[in-house]
């Protein structure tokens, strides 16, 4: 019998978490929680998605709309198995409660505080942890990010140390609110940036320091990544570590002409849905090592990222799959992670 | 009697240097060269600096604009003991031949190479270098803002090792053909980028890496520095030499809700001519020491900050004045770099 899933929130990654679900063997997409008829909520019903409101006022503003709306989050609660929360950021704490209440496993996204759930979950570094468990976090678009380089480098050289400067996009390309148009924000203005605090929620002996600002544009994050590994590698050895990992990109400069997040979504235009490149991308001509000092540039598209981590939680926490490996090969196999744009 | 000076090109570093230089005592501004009559023209006229033509052709097209005009370059260069050579980057060079043909001093712009000059010039590392030389090239603004902050921190404490992250501006603000408008660009996409071989024209003996992005904004540029010093420190003693330190302004995020470029530039468009901001700003709220490891973000108005270096590669140059703390006190005492936007 398939694992029942409900998705709350049809936003940025509410919505691929709920298409990519839909495409996963053993997995039911029950139903989406919405909370206003709008464009999204029309895609979702022209595409068979059921459709729910949060509460009873915005299910009125659904009728009231002539949009058709299968029931409210509670009746959703009693149809599934687990929950994904991809309320905005914080939301998801106010409704884990009654997430509990109906006895519904719940995994929450990266905006929420580390302490939401019995873990936070990366599946390159802690799948088996996820395994059996109530509740899961999967970690940020960035912390994302950095977890698949440091967890691929560690496995391959050890990590001793990692030093990281995060350039983050300023918002998504559908968000018409928020900026900066034309500076450059300390985000914050403090360091360490939380991302090194979320790093070390998944690997808590890492000495990892972040600082992180915001930049204007939408397209994706770009991390400078200083790395001192626990022994000498080759720059060979290391681009071999990364090119073998699941989940990273190489992406040459020099062969391919791509040196910006523009170019890289230039050319994932052409071979992507929406665009979405989950991979990590890292810039193999800025991979420069140096004894145990390896530095290079990569980038994080901020609205995908997460989704395959996101799959592999409902099959840790629901015991769909205890094997790492073949778990992620497997969501990648499925949703087209393949390592290349062409 | 008065060195004369003349400043070759006038345009965002031209401009700011030919009104420094009219300012400063033992200096005459004897005349710019601009290249066609458009508005800045108009506006060095209006304000009594004679411009010149760089060469017949131009010429013309000024007495056809009916715009008036001293003469040409090579008139100029007969009536100065100094030429500022403020020309787009790469073009200097091409004039250094005529520089040296006529007999003019030269100081050049730290778009040219470093073999453009007798030795790569900055106040706080290397005044007494720069005493009598025929030429010198004043490094650009993302180096001369790396060298006032590691030279301040090398007198005080020593600086082993130096790991700097830049994030740079796209464009000037008048400039309307360059970009990027929506992506974060690798500049270079390999490591490490050029200001790391900068900074050691400077300050041979350094270990330095650096690795620069540029991104959609024309205010400032950002770094994120990593600093190894060679003894331990406390944070209030960095702070302190920072403080004493000239050309360096620290701002406190929590005392002035100041955390990006725009909110800086914001403040000096209510005190400073141009809003320009020729300090290097340190945020001081990011200064975090831990053993001999210090971070923090540091801010660099791109129009202005060479503009009290160059000044002072004239004064020393032609022997204006020996000393440099002197020469710098002055200097800035007259631009009003005062270290405070307040």
């Amino acid at each position: 019998m398939a694992v029942r899933v409900g998705v709350n929130g049809y936003g940025t990654i509410g919505k691929r978490i709920a298409a990519a679900v839909a495409r996963i063997e053993g997995l039911e997409l029950v139903g989406v929680v919405k909370r206003s008829p709008d464009y999204a909520a029309l895609q979702a019903l022209a595409r068979g998605i059921p459709v729910y409101a949060p509460d009873e006022d915005s299910l009125q503003a659904f009728e009231k709309a002539g949009v058709k709306v299968a029931g409210t989050l509670g009746e959703l609660l009693d149809r599934v198995d687990v929950i994904v929360d991809a309320t905005p950021g914080g939301v998801g704490a106010k409704y884990k409660p009654i997430y509990e209440e109906r006895g519904v496993k719940a995994i929450f996204q990266g905006g929420e505080k580390a302490e939401v759930a019995e873990a936070s979950f990366s599946s390159l570094c802690n799948y088996e942890e996820g395994i059996g468990k109530r509740s899961l976090r999967v970690v940020s678009c960035n912390t994302t990010g950095l977890l698949r380089a440091i967890c691929t480098l560690n496995k391959a050289f050890g990590v001793e140390k990692v030093r990281a400067t995060l350039i983050r996009r300023a918002a998504d390309p559908k968000e018409i609110k928020r900026g900066p148009v034309n500076s450059i924000v300390l985000n914050p203005p403090r360091l360490p940036s939380h991302h090194a605090l979320d790093v070390k929620a998944v690997l808590p002996w890492l000495d990892i320091w972040t600082a992180a600002v915001v930049v204007p544009t939408t397209l994706m994050h770009v991390h400078h990544l200083t790395v001192i590994l626990r022994r000498e590698a080759s720059r060979s050895e290391v681009l071999e570590a990364l090119r073998e990992a699941p989940r990273i990109m190489l992406v040459s400069s020099e062969a391919t002409g791509i040196k910006s997040t523009a170019q890289l979504v230039e050319a994932a235009r052409e071979s992507r849905p929406r665009y979405d490149i989950p991979e990590l991308v890292v810039f193999e001509d800025t991979v420069h090592v140096e004894g145990r000092e390896l530095v290079f540039f990569q980038a994080v598209h901020q609205e995908s990222i997460v989704v395959p981590e996101n799959i592999d939680a409902i099959k840790a926490m629901t015991g769909l799959e205890r094997d790492p490996e073949k778990a992620i090969r497997e969501t990648d196999s499925v949703l087209g992670v393949t390592k290349s744009l062409w």
